[in-house]
Order: structure tokens, then sequence, then C-alpha cells
């Protein structure tokens, strides 16, 4: 049966996706006594005085809202909060499988800036974490800013930072691979939204000196008219030069070739342009920029999709629960540039001999949650002393 | 060991009460795709464009927000959101234990009706029901009732209509044991309160012609100074002949105390001014308006209380879960209060031969939540027809 008629049906069957279970027993008076009234009044007054134990006596400490206003839904676009609705659900159930972190998914019937910030500030309470999910760019970099400057748990657009961190990870291996070194290559980002600006902006960060970044009117340039102030910032921190152009153009001598944009746009003919050994990532879901035979063919050394049926899959869910993991066992307020930086080479650095073929961990690999974890927890531990 | 001490001990050590499981398997590869991308996206693309669907793949079916703003906890007063968690997640885990509903607890950063109003309606989505819980009088009034108008999804605040069905319910039975008759008896409301206030229209709503309110300054009377907007609608609906006095007065001829106010305040020289076979429901908690061995020897005929320690428990956990389990079965979009009297009726005819030790069955009889269920989806049927 075709995927997309057996999720369907499986979807019916299960009734969604997720439940909620007691981790206290309820079998008798007694257990309702300390589970609920009047036990319970001495916990919640307890945390009352003292609102550090909430950490303590409730599931705060392990419970994350996944919330989306539907406004940028995988390749769907703007199918509002029902449609987001069961992906939501998804990576709710993602959360548990591979981290046993116990997230919410929360869609909100808003697509409103402040609306929506308000809206997390509220329910706020509940979590020990909030992940921003598919809100559509340049929105989302609004209310990711406003919300981690509001709140005292941590907030992660995971579209944004997830895929970053990911996509560094492989890109460590890939050049390892190719024998080239990050500080010295050009890299062509093909996507300016959510993804793209924070691929760049963590590469960057990461030592990257030579980076274009293209959107749907080609390559982000300060010289360009209409430009906003995403694009800007953007423009000034890749482009310094003010090189104007196409993909093709762009592509001439580069190293590296991200795609986070649309199905089927880069073609052989340009990857023949590229320097030697070129390291295309096509990202685009679930229809890559390119296909992985026909990058082969035009001469690319490592190639990479977000699919899991071709090799090298480049894919958020490496990343996120194993993130959020150390989020929350470090009970950690505020993720920084340095946390995302070490997540990243934990996660390269658990595949010892790269090859052409063999970038990144796979799905199930059991080292890569604990392996990320720590590597956020100790990120913190160096930011502090 | 002490209650409260065992209780806070035993959240420490299950790090709170309730987690999330997928209902989905997540085993391998095959699994993600069809729980995850890309077989998730046909479930998002079914639901964008029919919304009803999302009815039937995913949890929405099954799923009820337990809303707090922790501005009236239990015996605790004001505590706010993070004091009021634990309480929350313990309501969540009675819906699963009880009714098999997942139920998310979701406790609200703002105080302020509109703010509540507002987060409400923007995380509706998400849910099949929004159980409200612990908000203060009078703001709990417009709060609901500015929902039930503006959201297609059941509200219903469990300290209102959830304690007005289960006293209904033990109201009935109670009647029945001492011979009398509710269209023909004098009953007293000790507590003007969301419980009160939703205690005095249902009685009405089932026929009960002579009723006295008090709050803290005595009977609730239209020529009294400063009532509320709420309390002059309660005065014209139950003393219509502007009574004014304190509870000794009001007990004078009594059929029936209701008390849903503080502990300690009916004084046995009041029951003995009441009528023949007066019957006591003494529901402050933990500590009731009297405690039942007074209660008998000042003459009470039935006595409840709301403590599983004692006989006759009057408390809302027989009402919730089989009262949801029924919105949710039905689909049902508003709550009547047609459904209400269903619901109590449905609940005292578990008790076939009520006596004055029996009047309402235990907190784990299992017939409870499916009579309840069943009457809530069967008054839908006649307001229908």
């Amino acid at each position: 049966m075709e995927i997309a008629k057996k999720s369907i049906k499986e979807h019916r069957k299960y009734r969604g996706k997720f439940e909620i279970h007691s981790k206290m027993p309820l079998q008798n008076k007694r257990h309702l006594s300390i589970a609920y009234t009047p036990g319970v009044g001495a916990v919640s007054s307890l945390v009352a005085k003292n609102p550090k134990y909430v950490w303590n006596v409730t599931a705060k400490q392990n419970m994350v809202a996944v919330v989306s206003d539907g406004s940028a839904v995988l390749g769907l676009g703007n199918i509002g909060p029902l449609g987001a609705l069961p992906v939501m659900e998804g990576k709710a159930v993602l959360f548990k499988r591979f981290a046993n972190i116990d997230a919410v998914p929360i869609v909100l019937a808003t697509q409103d800036v402040d609306e929506i910030i308000s809206a997390v500030k509220w329910i706020a309470p509940t979590f020990g974490g909030i992940n921003l999910e598919d809100i559509s760019a340049p929105r989302c970099f609004e209310i990711e800013t406003r919300l981690i400057k509001e709140l005292d748990i941590p907030v992660f657009h995971d579209d944004q930072h997830g895929t970053a961190i990911v996509v560094l990870a492989a890109l460590f291996n890939a050049l390892k691979v190719a024998g080239k070194n990050l500080g010295k290559i050009k890299i062509v980002i093909s996507g300016a939204g959510a993804a793209g600006t924070a691929v760049a902006k963590l590469l960057i960060a990461s030592g990257s000196k030579n980076i274009l970044i293209l959107d749907s009117q080609g390559i982000v340039a300060a010289g360009r008219k209409g430009l906003t102030l995403e694009k800007r910032e953007l423009a000034h921190l890749t482009n310094r030069k003010n090189i104007q152009g196409d993909l093709t153009a762009a592509l001439v001598g580069a190293d590296v070739f991200i795609g986070v944009s649309k199905p089927g746009i880069l073609k052989p003919e340009m990857i023949k342009t590229m320097a030697a050994r070129p390291i295309i990532f096509a990202l685009a879901n679930p229809i890559p920029e390119i296909m992985p035979v026909d990058a082969k063919k035009a001469g690319a050394y490592v190639v990479a999709t977000g699919r899991s049926d071709f090799p090298n899959q480049i894919n958020n869910s490496l990343v996120f629960p194993g993130f959020f993991r150390g989020l929350l066992d470090g009970r950690i307020g505020k993720v920084t540039q340095g946390m995302k930086l070490n997540a990243a080479s934990a996660l390269a650095g658990l595949i010892k001999k790269p090859s052409r073929e063999k970038i990144l961990p796979g799905a199930f690999d059991k080292r890569t949650v604990p392996a990320i974890a720590r590597a956020v927890i100790r990120s913190l531990g160096r930011s502090r002393s």
C-alpha cells in the first residue's frame, strides 16, 4: 500500500498518535489521596511557597510544548492549526521515542505574531521548554527572539536550529571525507527562510568565511531592492562584496551546495562548474533539489538528502531529542550558539571514520541522544565558568 | 507517614504525575515514515482540505485541556499557576484513570479575564474539550460564558457544574431516604462562590422552589448593598421575598443544608431548628462545615461530606470523567442544563435502594462513567429532536 494511504489508515485506526499516562498508581483510595486530594494540597503549598520546587514535584521537568500556528508545514505551506496537528503529534511522539521527553502538541488558532507570543507566554508555566515548529519566516524570527527574552525556559525553533545543527554536523564529516577546510571553502545556500538563515548563521559562528545565500530572487545582496530587515542582515553577514546573480552564477567554484529550498532546482550543469570534489546537500522534502543519482553523475563527491531511502539522511530528528534532553537535564534557561556548535561537533564525532556514504548516525543510533545532551550541558558549564 | 509528607515524597519520586505515550509503533524506519514524514503529509493535507477529519486522525477526539490560573485552588486560595500545577496534573490523571480520557494540564501565567479567554481560544484547536478548574468567582462566570459562546468545543467549569451535578444526585437519593419532595422543601446553601452559585441554579432547573443562599455577609438578598452583578442575579433567582439574616436565621425550618463554604460554621444548635429529618451536606474540604458525628448527634438524618474517610462522599470526581466521556463520544459542542440534570439522575439511579449511609456510588464503581456518559449523549438526542 502506498505510504500516504497507509498513513491515513493507521492514523484513523489509532485515533491520532499520543495519549496521557499516569506515572503514579491510582488503584485505590489511598493512591487517590496521595496523587490528588487531600495529599496534593501539601505539594501545591510547597510549590506556592518555593516556586523552584515545581521542577521536582511536577512533570514540568520533562515536559515540552511543540507549538505551531500551521503557517509553514513541511512541504504543505500554510495549512493552519488543524492541518498541522498530525505533524505536531508526530513530533511529540518522536520526543518520547528518542529522548523519553514528554511533549504536548499545541496548535494555535492565531497567526498574529503578538498573539502567538502571548499564547506561549501564558501557557509556559506547565512546560520545561518550548519547541517552535513550522512557523513561517520572517515571523518565526521575531517570535523566537522575543520569547527567548521574555521566558525563563528555553525556546528553540527546530526548523531553524535543529536543521542548522544537523547540517553543520553533516558538513564537518563531509569536509573530512573530501579533504576540505571549513575556513577556506565557498558555500552556497539555496533557501533563505527559517532553515537557510539559521544554517548561514551557524556556519559563520563555526568559522565559515565565504557564504552566498539565495532566495527565489537570487543571491541575497545588500544592493538588491526590497530586502526584508532579516535579509539585509543576512546580506551583511554573508555577502560583503555585494555579489548579485542567480544560482548558476553563485555556484561557480563553490565547494558546498546546501539546499533547503525547492525540488529539482539544482541542475547537473551547475555541479560541473563547482570546485573539485563538490559536496551536495539537497534537503528539500520529499523531492530534493537534485536526485542523488543525477548529482553523482555530474561529479558530486558527497551527496546527502532529507530522505530515509537514500544514504546520508540529514534530518532534524537526529538533533532535537538530544538537544532538549540536555536543556531539560541541565535545567537550562537560554539556548546559546555555543550549545548548537557543541551539539553539531558531538553528532559528527559519533562517526569515527566518515565515508562518502556515511557522514551521520542512523535514525535509531542509541548514542546520538546522550552525546548531544552531554554536549549541550557541557556548553553551559563552559559559559558559566 | 502523614499523608502530606507521603504525597510530597511520592511526587518527588515519580517526578510529577503524567507523561506522554505514543499510540502508534515507532520501532523502525517504516513506522517513522507512517507516523511522521513522509506519510503524515497526506494526513495533514486531508485535514487541511476537510477540517472535520481532524476528529478522526488526531488525538483531539479524546483530548481535554485542564485549564487553571491558580486563583482558587482547593482550600489554598490564590496560589498562582505553578502552585496549581500539581492539582491540575492530578485532575488530568483522574480523567485517564476513570474515563480513559487524555487530559493535559495547562496552567496560565495570567489572571486577567480577557487574557485567559484569549489563551484558551488560541490553544483550543488541539483539544476536544476544555475543563476549567480552580478559577475564582466571579471571574470564572464570565470566562466560562464567553468561551462557551466563542468555541465550538465544550467548555465545562468543573468547580461549578461538576459540584452541582454530584450534589443534585446525592440530594435526589437523600430525599428518597428522608421521604421528602424536592419541589416542597426548603434548601439553604452556605457559600455563594462558583460551586454554590451553580448548585443553586441547577437545583432551580430541577424544580426546587425554596432556596436561600448565603455568602460571608449572610443571606444573598436584593436589598443588601454592594452585591455583584452575579449575586444580584442569585438574589433574584432564589430569594424573591428579600429575606435577610445570617445562617442561624436562614436554617430555621430548612430541610436541607448544603455547605460549600468554610470549616466548622454549622453549629449543632442550628441543626436543631431545622425541619424533621434534616439533610446535611457539609462539603468544605478537608474540614467540613460540621463533623458528621456532631451533625448526627444534633439530629441530622442524612449526612454527607467531601471526604473519603466518612460515609457518603460527595466528590466531583464521580462526575467529570463520565460527563466529558459523553461530551467527547457524542462530539458535543455545547453543554446544556439538560445534560447536567440527566447526568445527576443517572448517577443517583445507580443506587437502587439508597440508605442513610449510602446515597452515591463509591469512587471506583465501574458503572458510573458509562451511565453518566450515556445520560449526556441521550440529552443531546432529545434536544436535537
